[in-house]
């Protein structure tokens, strides 16, 4: 038996399936499959994508057996549709279009009302009794066979198009008729004749082999390589390519177009939701010329067509279990479905679909938590605009999404402005080239951030997320000016205290004031309000949360410097705290003075003095921690950046600092010029601080182990874990863990406590990850610093890549930015090395991870992949990070 | 039969030699060694590191066998020497030392005189005809002993010394007479009984087991095991204890003691070397109160001394096949030998043995290749200070070695007047906190470079040592002020005009003027002069440099820039160059304000014209080096460093680049602010700029080609290898690549030439090392740019670890300077890694390093290890990797 190559397709009657994507490609295996369910499509037929790989392989000629099959197919074609190809009285139009398993822009895409010429254009005209209708298809064929397949440029129609035009006064393309259409059709044919050398093929069956050869040849145009290389689209055949009988929803007052979802994408309400249009194509619809009519009304139009539109809808969502987005066309008041898929919804929906579909039935839990995607269950946690008051506004820049959530508020230049104005009862946006610790309570106080430079992980992008707060960092659009308090975009100048909107999901920037709703989830989760706890997302939430909590495996703890967001991340599903980094509480009140008399110290005995001023404030710090994450593990680390990130930038502060600490201003500038380094990333801090200074290893410990004591004493239990950053060497950890042993034991005994606790280490440095099996012999845990280790994987400063990043991106030469989302292959592969090697020493090796892709939800599937203990994110990606988990197991039993 | 645990040694009767290190440890192997071929040292035996091990093992008890041959030895040790232990006429004394394998401080020492008490001191008194010595000797020996073997302070002996000398109102030890040493003896023996709560042991064995004892009870106090620890001594068995009888050189005037070398240790010269002196003991020599008579005097005073002193000389040469250094006593005319060991010597004479004792058919040139260090190498390719002149002047800092050679001049503070000085004939030091390109002029103009920040691969040190110019880079102790024009050490100002010396071999910084002198193997082969060629140095040279080209595989390569470089590159032995910086020549005259139009211009349009300039100017340079590397391959990489490196940062320049290029001074500023980094090596350069600005990358691969062409039109032999720097993933590469490829193709079709070109890539990110198999698909070469690669694997900057290096050092944290010699365990494996993954992918795949690592003898002996095909280092150190490659040949057949 010869070879299959064609697949028919036509209501109740289809070869093919939806299984078949790589044969049929996603169109034809999608419209095969709608067909097969008894859903009625247009009939037609798929060449498979088996003709295009064969035609490759020899020479650009086809298999001896398809043209027979073509053949047959026509004719089963038309005895389905009761016309014929090319008739005269009756024509059969067609539609010729490319699909390959994965879409594919660059290829050849449409030609649709294939067939036509200058007998069938007659017949189609007695047909429909529409001359007019008949000479636009006829003419618009022509120029898209010309185009498309012959490769003449639909300029050279254009011009003739509106040479008519202006030969007979009309304004529209509309205002033409059929005579005026039927001489541009001459015209159109001469311009075909000029550029092609040949006539326009009258003959049908030619015109459609001609399509067919135009749709193999496009697969390896270079314009369509180049689109697969770039979105490294590897493994397929070839394209298909699908023949359909084409339906017009323009053939008068009992036809039309329209589409329509099957559910609410909005708010997931179980109700039909959509609009058509009558006598209309579908380009129609979406052009917006006229104003459709929502679906409702074709209730009242056409019952009988909605009645079984509606059953369609039942049937294609009960079919493919999931809310479908489809496209319909009624010719003649005979209803044909063109298109279905899954509809693109809100998070809010898909919550609410996913809740809902359980609930009837349709999908199991596990499949209820495949539906939804980190930052859909993110939408549920976060002010947003009110949607009416947002389409009113200028959106006048764009920069990266980096702290979710809507904010509204009055531009502030300083952090200091915010702290006053909010103070007054203002609400502000702080805009900042780059924010840095000293901005730290400005930035809290402030609605939401902005900065012009610095990326996903930037200070201010790391410091809002860990707050939940609106971010948007490097929009680069931005020229601020600190003198003068303003900043301009393009042309527009936003001064103090003009009202700018930031919409933290995408990254949009928005002149003037926009209404926010804040989010019931959060009020009932984290503020515990009791009427939150009532509304229906809230429920949903938390459903989503317990079924999500039933499959994962991997645990999920959270990055929390203060006992506030330790708490809010507990409520947010917590287990413990994967991160405290010390140095955010440097900065308040009185701290920052000590560690500035630390910094200015000359010998170890006045550093010591200087230090110990600022152990009660880290004791205390704390004690408040391990009291709200009694039970569950506290990760702290060590002191992490520069000494200079704690001396002030400006001539005010330092000025302010020589004051205080009675020395003279000139000795300040010096401190600040000897400490300052070229690259900071890579210079004197992290465990290197502690290896120059023992002493604050030293006090940090007994801050540490004298809290975890005092509250042990309370009844809290304690499980103190020691992180010591910056390790590159098995000799660095060697050198400060006896400290720290040494330290903590001490203080132990003589409170005569019996707490334990552990001493492990960062892997943020690629030698680290390299040796991890040396580091592992002492180490007792690894947390993976996937940030810093991003950077020098890469050699990319998160603070400086902004200015390339975003055109790697344009270019494809990243897939993504790779402080979002693990990259898999570079880094991950030192994740995994660091992992196997350090397993292999230390059998019990506890692993996580504390850089921002704890809570992004691919890296935290790597994670759950390479077998680590658990993520550490930001409180508010915590619930992200729960499902992430829960799907990474589902996705690995498949 | 039971186990050897002692062995004797004496003249000609050795039960041990020189390979049983492990089981003798170095001293007694090496005495044994001696006494096996005839060389008189005094007798003794060796109880082994067996021991050691079993005392360990065994709950610190000794193997029963040991007790009964340790009195057979001392029975064999009386009858050689004529004498009995503690005997009250003829006392035999002996020395009780430890010994490892490995020489190790920390341990017990030495105890000398063993074997005398309150009898022996008599007889030795009666024997010697000397009582003074004896009581000396027996007052040292309770001091010893108390202190070394039972641990009773040496301050306790110290008071009584003191006192005993007030009482008698003796200035000096050697005042006391022998009655007064008796009665010091008596008072020490009270301190002894007092803190040991038991008398002075009178038993000689009893004495002798107790320093046995404290022998291996030293192994493993807490100093011992720190010093293996920290210096990674591990797979010792133990230590040994070697008894070795006593001689005198004090016994009067028939005694002496000196030391001496086979050969001359500074010039290699053949010929008898040392001093001694005549009724003393060692440590007389060693302490420098008496004047030590040149050991050609020995021969007139005791010619038949002298004879069997010069015998032995030439028998310890010829068995040790190396210049010894030797340490001996003559004991009432008769010869002792006491140490022999390879001797300490300058370059010159290391290079002078190796050359000279293969002429003798000592050694073959393969040994002698491996007699000769690198360092020892370089010190005949620069100038030298007068030594003379040099002893007479005062150092005032260290910093680090960075450039070779020797510099004297008057110190400046700005590129700018090193230029102006030098052109008036001065002779200039420029110093510096930190060099950068803007600097080079003024580098060039300077005899040598000082910075007071940066390390080995700072800016400075990189072009200093391109040229072979003296630099010491990271002086911290200076204290720079550009303002006043002078630095601060300590308490010495030091201004414009003062005169400076540096030694860039050792890092020492010397206040005044030190004459140098020139290298004439320098002279010879980079400047082509006859007469230097003449030189016994030069043709030295020439002999290492034939055998070490024999010997080796690996190639080597130069990193150079321009035609002059290269060329003395080419002398030095460069086959090929490795890395041409294509920024560095940026700054020369027009250049810089092309690269600044560039950096300005607003547009693609204008940029390319601003990139029109700087054509013909790259396109000259890559001329000459293609001319001068005639047949060899040239490896350029394109623009590396971030573009703000190209403008201005001081005012003045601002204001200088505004007027020139016709701009507001406010843009420039805006500009550099713009452009400004926080982590500029983790920022927007190498490739990252060409992916910015392919217009970049197309006008340097232009002038490389055409350059290329030109050449090749004049009969030259032109191998380009292009290089794209920075690429941490694949898609960097490939975007890039066909930029190159089609810019490059199409100017050799347009020349109608035949040239052939490579594009390759360097791996100095660890990411691209991590996926070399991806980036080998299309890279036709990898260069290994371990400075950068050791930057981003450790997270060091270079430039800014130099706070932390020196102490990570100190406190072994670190053993190396990664920036100095390769870290084969993180940055190592990595290149390892990547040799292996890229080969997988491409067989052929060439492999070389290009970064400082290059020149230094351990990194490239690893890089022969790792199978690279070359090494490419600066000019000046081609030689020296000439040297280790041939080493790492010869030490692998080991």
């Amino acid at each position: 038996m010869s070879k299959k190559y064609v697949y028919f397709f036509g209501k109740g009657q289809s070869e093919g399936n939806t299984k078949m994507k790589a044969l049929l490609g996603g169109k034809g295996a999608n419209l095969a499959e709608m067909a097969k369910i008894g859903v009625p499509v247009p009939p037609g037929f798929t060449i498979s994508t088996e003709v295009c790989d064969y035609f490759y392989k020899n020479g650009k000629k086809y298999p001896k057996e398809l043209q027979k099959q073509i053949d047959d197919n026509i004719k089963k074609l038309e005895k389905a549709m009761g016309a014929k190809l090319g008739d005269e009285k009756n024509p059969l139009l067609v539609s010729v279009r490319s699909g390959a398993a994965v879409s594919m822009p660059g290829m050849m895409d449409t030609v649709l009302n294939l067939g036509l010429n200058d007998e069938a254009v007659k017949g189609m005209a007695k047909k429909t009794n529409n001359e007019r209708l008949a000479w636009d298809a006829y003419r618009r064929f022509i120029d898209m066979f010309g185009d498309v397949v012959m490769g003449v440029h639909h300029e050279y129609f254009e011009e003739k198009l509106a040479a008519i035009k202006k030969k007979y006064k009309a304004k529209l393309d509309n205002d033409l008729n059929a005579a005026q259409l039927k001489e541009l059709v001459g015209e159109y044919k001469k311009v075909y004749q000029k550029h092609v050398k040949k006539p326009f093929p009258s003959n049908a069956k030619d015109q459609l082999m001609a399509a067919v050869n135009a749709v193999f040849g496009s697969w390896n145009i270079p314009r369509a390589v180049t689109y697969r290389r770039i979105n490294r689209i590897t493994g397929l055949l070839g394209t298909a390519v699908n023949v359909q009988s084409m339906v017009f929803g323009n053939m008068g007052d009992t036809s039309g177009t329209g589409v329509a979802f099957t559910r609410n994408p909005s708010t997931g309400d179980k109700e039909f939701f959509g609009e058509f249009l009558i006598n209309a194509q579908g380009e129609d619809v979406v052009a917006g010329i006229r104003t459709p009519e929502p679906i409702s009304d074709l209730k009242k139009e056409w019952p009988h067509i909605y009645k079984e539109l509606n059953d369609i809808r039942h049937k294609l969502e009960q079919h493919y279990k999931d809310m479908q987005d489809v496209e319909f066309t009624i010719q003649e008041g005979k209803l044909f479905m063109l298109q279905t898929r899954g509809g693109k919804r809100t998070g809010l929906a898909a919550v609410k679909l996913a809740v809902d579909m359980v609930k009837e039935k349709m999908i199991t839990p596990k499949e209820a938590l495949m539906r939804i995607e980190g930052d859909q269950l993110n939408q549920l946690l976060f002010p947003i605009f009110d949607i009416k008051a947002m389409a009113k506004t200028k959106k006048i820049a764009k920069g990266l999404p980096a702290g979710p959530g809507a904010a509204s508020g009055q531009v502030v230049f300083t952090a200091k402005t915010a702290v006053d104005w909010k103070s007054k009862g203002k609400k502000v946006i702080l805009l900042r080239h780059e924010t840095s610790p000293e901005d730290v309570a400005g930035m809290a106080a402030a609605e939401g951030i902005l900065t012009s430079t610095g990326g996903m992980t930037s200070h201010a992008a790391v410091v809002a997320r860990g707050w939940g707060k609106c971010c948007i960092a490097g929009c680069s659009a931005l020229n601020i000016n600190y003198a003068k308090k303003q900043t301009t975009v393009g042309k527009i100048v936003i001064k103090e205290g003009d009202w700018l909107s930031l919409d933290g999901s995408t990254g949009e920037v928005m002149l003037g004031h926009i209404k926010t709703s804040s989010s019931p989830v959060i009020a009932g989760v984290v503020e515990n309000n009791a009427i939150a706890k009532k509304s229906s997302i809230y429920k949903m939430f938390m459903q989503i949360m317990q079924w999500a909590d039933e499959y994962r495996k991997l645990k999920v703890r959270t990055n929390a410097d203060t006992p506030k967001d330790s708490l809010a991340a507990r409520r947010l599903g917590a287990e413990g705290i994967g991160l405290t980094r010390t140095e955010h509480m440097f900065f308040e009140g009185e701290r920052i003075w000590a560690i500035r008399e630390f910094i200015l110290a000359q010998n170890q005995e006045s550093r010591e003095t200087a230090l110990k001023k600022l152990l009660p404030f880290q004791r205390t710090d704390f004690e408040g921690i391990f009291k709200e994450m009694n039970g569950l593990s506290v990760t702290i680390r060590l002191l992490d950046p520069p000494l200079h990130e704690f001396l002030p930038n400006d001539a005010a502060g330092q000025k302010e600092m020589a004051k205080r600490l009675q020395i003279a201003p000139a000795k300040v500038t010096q401190l600040v010029t000897k400490l300052h380094e070229l690259n900071p990333m890579l210079g004197h801090r992290g465990c290197r601080l502690s290896i120059t200074y023992p002493e604050l290893c030293v006090m940090q410990t007994t801050a540490i182990i004298e809290a975890a004591c005092n509250m042990a004493k309370k009844g809290i239990k304690v499980l103190p874990e020691i992180m010591i950053p910056l390790i590159g060497t098995k000799a660095e950890f060697d050198f400060l863990e006896p400290i720290v042993r040494q330290t903590a034991d001490a203080i132990i005994k003589k409170a005569k406590s019996k707490i334990k606790y552990l001493v492990g280490t960062m892997i943020e440095i690629p030698r680290a990850a390299l040796t991890a099996d040396e580091v592992a012999e002492n180490a007792e845990f690894f947390s993976f610093g996937t940030n810093d280790l991003t950077q020098m994987t890469f050699g990319y400063s998160r603070d400086d890549a902004g200015v390339f990043l975003p055109d790697y991106l344009e270019k494809k030469v990243l897939d993504d930015d790779p402080f979002q989302t693990i990259d898999q292959n570079g880094v991950g592969k030192l994740v995994q090395t660091a992992v196997k090697l350090g397993r292999k020493v230390r059998k019990t090796l506890k692993c996580g991870i504390c850089g921002e892709h704890g809570g992004d939800p691919e890296s935290v599937k790597f994670c759950h992949k390479v077998g680590l203990n658990y993520v550490s994110c930001s409180p508010y990606r915590v619930p992200i990070a729960r499902l992430a988990a829960a799907q990474a197991v589902i996705e690995e039993k498949k």
